[in-house]
């Protein structure tokens, strides 16, 4: 009987199983932390579903789960990382998010207030990149069957009209261009997971990228493949591109743009920038004679300001991935194959 | 250097932490077993986003994670549920599916074998239904910090014209249909779990009920609401229906659609059907002129012989949602607010 059911959300301060029965608990778990961060009304219908207008140009769907540890990290949280993620995802396809949706998988015994940090965490990013969180779903597991909260997000997108873009697009000459300094992400998250600190703190450069692709797209310059340098870095990146065409890629160990800071702890580490996570840079392979344009408008704007032309495509190569160190000593760039880093996204 | 690396799925039986790092073995992982599974080329690029055609009508995008434990049940898997889980609530808003994402967290150390059993059952499920799995995301996490696997799908539909579904919609007098048998979904889950078998195996229902739904849709019968009726069973759906309206609902507990097993196993265990988990079984609102009409169609089909009229909307009782039962009282049915099924789905 409801009047004589306490209150979960006041009776307790923790996630508890009752919370992912599907009833009256979840619904107020769910009226009380998400609906009430993602803005609709507390009286709105709680449709596990959402309905989106009509969509005349292609749809772009992609998803992503979000695992990492520690949830709060210099330069951010599982929640706008999500939100950030999956934009970024949809970004690089050439695509204009129209929603997202939010799974949430909860540990039984999560501090609500950690909960509601991740939630109003998630509810920021996404207004501020002004899309909405569209449809939910929150299941609760006991204890010790998940690590505090995992988080999917699943984002919608209309394709641009300008957008095209595919790996079948890339030709020998064309530049490779990264968007930013490499590895901060990873650094940032190892810093906070191992309690190792730096002289200055490295930050995390998880951003919502679609403003910045938007404008290069805008730009008419000749873009032919982009994508998100996330686990395992701007290497993974560079050979699922080679793995898909008949061409390799060469890239210039001494163009390669990473912080003081970044090159510092990868020293210490025994890392190399090269296989570190980040989330807010992108790798663009562009036409040679637009690679120099291409640079000079990402650094017009504070999210592309170290943006770098850092490689080629190139006929042949004595591997499919090649680095050209200091003193022009051409070297295979691998992937690393063991796990050097967990849970970082 | 890849020639030198051994084929992680030969040299290992187990999901490793290599496996999530988004590199060589990660897109190894996704080729073997997953690509293998839902039919894509090996060489496709492996896009974590897929690209679908423009949508003329509403889009309809609908959420849920799976963390059912056992992962195997009697009449079903995680996988299979997965699929059946999220068409149905496409199908329940009244949309056609367009596609489904699916994004796994696995744990390490899962038997390799215990993955592909299952992403072989949601690629067979999904063939069934005649849809396609567009695009993944795989993150695996250290021994401990998940329970072997779980899944999100996320599904994406095009809303059907003759879709005009809604509590809103709901008026006193509406009848209130369900689909079939309440509870056999719970039960089955909670006898693999516990060990605890019943004369007659107890089969969970989980099904694609969407053709089932579209062939009631296509009649023309009026048809004010539907949903599926899974965590919280019977009781959950009708006190979220009677939240958002201002009208009651009253069911007749000797018209519930209960098997003699499930029945026999809910006394047994001091459970009510009404509360119990369905995975292939919807409730109807429906106008009470024709009401009959619809249990006679839904009765047509092998997922709907059980259909039956359970009760009426009214314009005020003695609770929201109250059960006339033997003998004619009338009591409040109200929602359990402990947790007595966790992860059922």
């Amino acid at each position: 009987m409801e009047s004589s059911c306490p209150t979960p959300l006041g009776a307790s301060d923790r996630v508890l199983l009752a919370h992912g029965e599907g009833a009256l608990w979840s619904r107020r778990l769910i009226r009380e932390v998400f609906v009430r961060a993602f803005g609709g009304s507390e009286h709105d219908p709680l449709l596990d579903g959402a309905v989106l207008p009509p969509c005349d140009r292609p749809i772009v769907a992609t998803t992503d789960s979000y695992v990492i540890s520690p949830l709060f990290f210099p330069g951010g949280d599982i929640g706008s990382l999500a939100v950030h993620g999956t934009l970024n995802d949809l970004a690089v396809m050439g695509a204009d998010p129209i929603g997202l949706t939010s799974a949430w998988i909860l540990e039984e015994g999560l501090p609500l207030e950690t909960l509601r940090r991740v939630v109003d965490s998630m509810a920021a990013a996404a207004r501020a990149a002004g899309v909405r969180i569209v449809a939910g779903d929150t299941k609760v597991v006991p204890r010790g069957a998940a690590d505090g909260l995992f988080i999917n997000t699943t984002g919608l997108g209309r394709l641009r009209p300008d957008a095209r873009l595919g790996p079948e697009r890339i030709a020998p000459g064309d530049r490779v261009v990264v968007s930013g300094t490499l590895g901060d992400h990873g650094i940032a998250v190892l810093s906070a997971r191992s309690g190792i600190t730096f002289e200055t703190e490295i930050l995390s450069d998880s951003c919502n990228l679609h403003p910045l692709i938007s404008d290069l797209l805008d730009s008419g310059l000749e873009i032919r493949f982009l994508r998100d340098a996330t686990r395992g870095g701007l290497a993974a990146v560079l050979h699922e591109i080679t793995e898909t065409g008949s061409y390799s890629i060469e890239i210039e160990e001494s163009r390669l743009p990473v912080s003081s800071q970044v090159r510092g702890a990868c020293e210490l580490l025994g890392l190399d920038p090269v296989h570190i996570a980040n989330e807010g840079k992108f790798v663009a392979v562009v036409a040679e004679a637009d690679a120099e344009a291409v640079v000079n408008r990402l650094r017009a704007s504070a999210f592309g300001r170290d943006a770098a032309i850092v490689g080629s495509v190139i006929a042949t190569g004595p591997a499919r991935v090649s680095v050209r160190g200091r003193f022009h000593v051409v070297r295979e760039l691998d992937e690393p194959t063991g796990a050097p880093m967990p849970r970082i996204c």
